[in-house]
């Protein structure tokens, strides 16, 4: 069967939802005119602005990642390694080896060296479930980080079905309060927060994987061991089985949510008011923030003395980055190094 | 194993989302307790209120006449015959034997007989989709008798099921004006309208079959041919999937709905505007009703002369029904007749 949109070569996907089906050529052309539309409606950064790429080593963030290089973006990585056996080594080594082979600048943030254990254990010591303690430090990591190294956005690889699938997860829970913050342009609602931007978020897993397939980036395939039971994987399964009865129904569910969006953000506004954490001073809306509770029953637990431990470990053949802004003041307790 | 209520007889079903597991005579009192909170919450109807049941012959429906015939209700029951085939007749002659047992009124509303075809010729002619027609027709058929017959309201044996299924439809597809209406308690908004209720919304499809079973009713046990591809069948499998995950996750979903429903209401709310049918004179938001669009095309093929059709038949042997009320005008097009 021919490409439905140039007619001339074989198909290589089916996109059941757009009543189409495509070609190399023209899945590359789809993914890039995606992105492109989800960069330019959201506004979510300009043409000579330093963006930071949240990657884990997955074939989202590196084909996120890639097709920003492609564009044209000033981009750095930014690598959180988590400590998670040989899932985490795996994902480090084809992160800096996408880097690397491209020559763009990439930072390591090792959990371990930082407090003294990976996400591991700092499930255990918070008792806290390991996708949510992973998700907190993540994003506090990608917003110090990002901030200190001078960026004004990061930018993550979740993809329509990972949006979605938080979307039903939100309605079956009525957390109406996380409805109002889910949207893939988040700004900067304080001085120390940057932006957070989602440029996938209008395409599918499927279609990413593709993309990723064909433009041979080699990224880990295997899921996080720590998320076989995650919920999110259950909303995605039950997404998926919808989707396949009536295909289009995740991009319905999930865009049409973003156009009603302001409606469901008048519902739950309530202000926000931000505080400094007592403990590290990044924003949060309590008085010990959500990074401070998850690491600090690790760090109390004596596994590590973050005043003498070195968080970062420097490669002495790294790439010299194009570094974009140099931080204002000196990184810390978070420290990176460059690949 | 032992019911974890009464701790003496042993276990018929389990209830995980309440962390039981109960024997015959606890799912009974189970049952009857959800229904009584469900009546009483909503104040669906006085204890010495005559109530229509609407009753297709399946568990939930015959399950609901049951409950409410043993909890001292005046019950009268209604079924539309829709004409499918084998399914429709072995339904009928269910609802006409656990009538006749218990010595219940019925009406028998026969769609054939009223408009020439049933539900498939109306789906054909009107060119919709056969769930979305018998939807509408019978929807009309229970207010409009209900209402000549003096009925101030009308119960259906929704369950908690239909009720989460329709609501994660109703999500999927952001039509937030349904999601206003949908109420296991509609009042009557409009002097031709009467009260819609839904006493088993607390129960889940499986603890309703168990009660049908328990109570040896004969009913239909299989679905109707006609849907076996409906959206719904679709929304209840996935909701059941992520409840088998997570037990209580259907009834959080619905519940918490329900308690947040005054601002889903606010949202939606446009005021809603009801006309008179031009052709039937019963109340829509446009100017031909649901039902006429539906049924009108049927007339038109010229299968039938509503005028001279008999649009019911009498049964000799029927038994005499406590009437409620007696209808203040002549019924019609819609007659109706008496087991």
């Amino acid at each position: 069967m021919r490409c439905k949109r140039c007619r001339a070569k074989p198909i290589v996907l089916k996109l059941p939802r757009h009543h189409t089906a495509l070609c190399a050529d023209c899945v590359d052309h789809y993914v890039i005119d995606q992105v492109e539309r989800a960069i330019r409606h959201y506004r979510m950064f300009r043409r000579d602005e330093p963006v930071l790429v949240a990657v884990s080593g997955g074939k989202d963030s590196l084909g996120l990642w890639d097709l920003l290089d492609r564009m044209g973006y000033r981009t750095t990585g930014v690598h959180v390694q988590q400590g998670i056996g040989g899932y985490s080594t795996d994902s480090e080594k084809k992160t800096r080896a996408f880097a690397e082979t491209r020559g763009l600048p990439l930072v390591i943030h090792d959990l371990a060296k930082e407090y003294g254990g990976g996400v591991t254990e700092m499930a255990d010591t918070s008792r806290r479930n390991a996708c949510s303690a992973c998700g907190t430090v993540k994003r506090y990591a990608f917003n110090k980080i990002g901030r200190e190294l001078g960026f004004q956005v990061v930018a993550t690889g979740h993809n329509l079905d990972d949006e979605a699938a938080r979307l039903l997860g939100n309605l079956l829970r009525w957390q109406v309060d996380y409805l109002a913050k889910q949207s893939p342009a988040l700004p900067a609602s304080h001085a120390k927060l940057i932006r957070k931007v989602k440029p996938l978020f209008r395409l599918t897993e499927q279609e990413v994987a593709a993309y990723a397939v064909l433009r041979k980036i080699d990224y880990v395939i295997d899921e996080c061991p720590m998320s076989h039971d995650a919920h999110s994987l259950h909303y995605k399964a039950a997404l998926n089985q919808l989707e396949h009865q009536a295909p289009g129904t995740k991009q319905f569910f999930y865009l049409e949510f973003l156009r009603r969006q302001p409606l469901a953000a008048a519902v739950a506004a309530e202000e926000v008011v931000l505080n400094d954490c007592v403990r590290c001073g990044e924003p949060t809306t309590g008085t010990l923030c959500g990074h401070c509770r998850v690491v600090e029953p690790l760090r109390q637990a004596g596994r590590a003395d973050p005043a003498s431990a070195p968080a970062s470990r420097i490669d002495e053949d790294a790439t010299a980055p194009s570094s974009p802004l140099e931080p204002a003041t000196p990184v810390s307790p978070i420290s990176v190094d460059w690949v």
